[in-house]
């Protein structure tokens, strides 16, 4: 593809995994929502295993709202193994030794692909808050674009948890005939008012951080850490259960035998919480994580499908209309940010229109994060999932 | 009593209400539970109807967070009903035809009862951070002490949700014998993990404003607004439940037909918030944020009665035991905050000791503000229950 070059950096990462970065030109602009052309777009990526001969058994994984491409891989910056290392391996229910697996960071995000932070060619500085509003279909759409540069015509599986989940619903929704099976976990197909409140207090958080600067802090001077790490705290209760603090925390005191009646973090959920929001400011930009929250809220998968095909209104299962898609949804019983409500309301769409799909609430008190945590039930459900999934595709 | 005065002043009250100081001067100082003396205090207070030849017709109302002692009249600063106007009043579940109704600005508040904005004695600027960290033993300690400069050795009932339970409660414990009756709603005998962990996002949401100052400002410079609105905007969406977010809200846009691909308020939901964070930092002051949730966050009856009793460790039970009050306990079927099992243990420690309890949970898709809000149940609850111990008193 012409001005398309792909980098490979093979230094420091597990064996198989290769760090990738593909760059469309101002020539290959990518088409937004918001109506902008966004160009250029680098692409950063990571890729484990090898792609087989017919192209047929590259497996997309999407993650979530603070996630990146570093799925199975240890993390550059943090050193920290991959976010979904449980998952995609050799041998994994994601087995690297069958399936070549591509994770790459979302537009708008801050781990190498194009985002707030990236150079706006227009002004030879950093987007700031220039850079377009992006939505969940502007990531799958640069996705779309990254796979068809790749020369993949249909994936073999998009699975991902979270905002992860959005995107495969998404995928199955604007290009079915190029995904063959699709696991969207811990998800919804929309954005509930609880949801949108609490990333608006993330958002007004970095905001009312006077480093902030209206998003033009450019790491010379001034970083909106404190806005940022408070943003982080917040939602980071909403990832964990009543049940799980209670069995981590409880009101156990941090090194001491009685509480200090003072504002220091006596208890250990405020240590843990205070750790959480100073850890992550180290490696997630401000204004990328307003653009991704921005891009979760905006998801209406019926509504922006009924848009896209010229119609007022539309419902969930008019976007999944006509799909031969194999689904396996999952959720989690204490999730309470993407309750198991929300994923059924995805599997009545699919039944509803006759789709392969399976379904199954995981017993757990791990919260939202249980998809990325040590989850048996989950674990033997994406081997299953794939398995079977592999047989049907002849793989 | 020496060095105490009374000072009331009755315009603009509604019919019937008296707002009222009362002054403990250097001689009377409040015992608090960190070890120091508290001294002057002053106690902001609002009483309602007449108090009975005999004195047994009083009812103490306790405030929550970001209550005060304005349950049954006009607010001064927002022109607003009182917060408890639906149950406090003429003909309602608590008559002041027939009760003397007390509801007091707790210690560390900032409607008038001492807290952080109050004038240091030793330095003659107002405390700040130099205020000693207080407790919910505190507050009712500074309660009981109004209580008994204004003649009453027993209140008739003692009444509140939510961080008015925990005074509740507390009454019931250090107090036995000067409470009839009690009426804990939508409340705990403990803070958990998850309670702490969202007060400690809103405190340092309010340390991360430079306009706080540790706790220094003094009204003439700059304020921590900001700081202090997120902490409002990230507490207020725990009071709601899913439900009555998605009923009142849903993803219904804001004065708009489409999203606007920017960070405006496009949602209903975020306007509120902010609206709901704006109009806070007008009645409230940031340090006595930081010290009233953490005084909640401490609160663990079991273990600090446990602790006045010169015990290791005690149950929930131990603080109930010979009580001879007549309780109601009411919980609401959506409040995630201060959910019904937290009740249940309250009642189960209740049952232990034969207590005459009874118990209600109250269905309601309003959450955790349905204590405050047009929830006939609670009405009708709360009217029974005073009837009841009305008769039982001799009333």
């Amino acid at each position: 593809m012409t001005n398309a070059e792909t980098i490979t950096d093979t230094e420091g990462q597990a064996s198989g995994a290769q760090a990738c970065v593909h760059r469309f030109g101002m020539d290959q602009p990518l088409q937004l929502d918001s109506g902008v052309k966004l160009a250029p777009v680098e692409i950063a990526y990571q890729t484990y295993g090898t792609l087989n001969a017919d192209k047929s058994n590259a497996v997309l994984v999407c993650h979530a709202l603070t996630g990146d491409q570093h799925a199975a891989n240890r993390h550059p910056v943090t050193g920290k193994d991959g976010w979904w290392n449980r998952m995609v391996g050799p041998g994994r229910p994601i087995d690297t030794d069958r399936f070549f697996v591509i994770c790459q960071n979302v537009i708008g995000g801050c781990s190498g692909t194009t985002g707030p932070t990236a150079i706006n060619p227009a002004t030879d500085k950093p987007y700031g808050l220039e850079f377009p509003v992006i939505t969940i279909g502007d990531m799958v759409r640069a996705q779309a674009m990254l796979v068809e540069a790749l020369g993949i015509e249909q994936l073999f599986c998009v699975a991902g948890g979270s905002m992860g989940g959005m995107q495969v619903l998404e995928w199955c929704a604007s290009y079915p005939e190029r995904v063959f099976s699709a696991m969207p976990i811990a998800t919804a197909a929309r954005h509930s008012a609880q949801n949108i409140a609490f990333h608006e207090v993330g958002r007004q958080a970095i905001m009312a951080d006077p480093n902030w600067q209206a998003g033009a802090y450019d790491g010379s001077d001034a970083y909106p850490s404190k806005g940022l790490a408070v943003a982080r705290m917040a939602a980071h209760i909403t990832y964990l259960s009543e049940a799980a603090l209670h069995r981590k925390f409880g009101r156990n005191l941090q090194d001491r035998d009685a509480v200090t009646y003072g504002f220091d973090a006596d208890f250990q959920i405020e240590s843990y919480l205070r750790y959480q929001g100073s850890t992550f400011v180290d490696r997630f930009d401000a204004n990328s994580y307003l653009y991704i929250t921005r891009a979760m809220d905006y998801f209406d998968l019926a509504a922006d499908h009924a848009r896209r095909m010229g119609c007022d209104t539309g419902t969930l299962a008019d976007a999944f209309r006509g799909t031969e898609t194999r689904f396996c949804v999952a959720s989690f019983t204490s999730d309470w940010l993407y309750p198991t409500s929300e994923s059924r309301q995805v599997v009545h769409a699919l039944n509803a229109v006759a789709a392969n799909v399976s379904f199954v609430e995981i017993e757990s008190d791990k919260g939202h994060d249980a998809f990325l945590l040590d989850e048996p039930e989950l674990h033997d459900t994406i081997l299953g999932f794939i398995g079977a999934s592999a047989r049907a595709r002849g793989l």
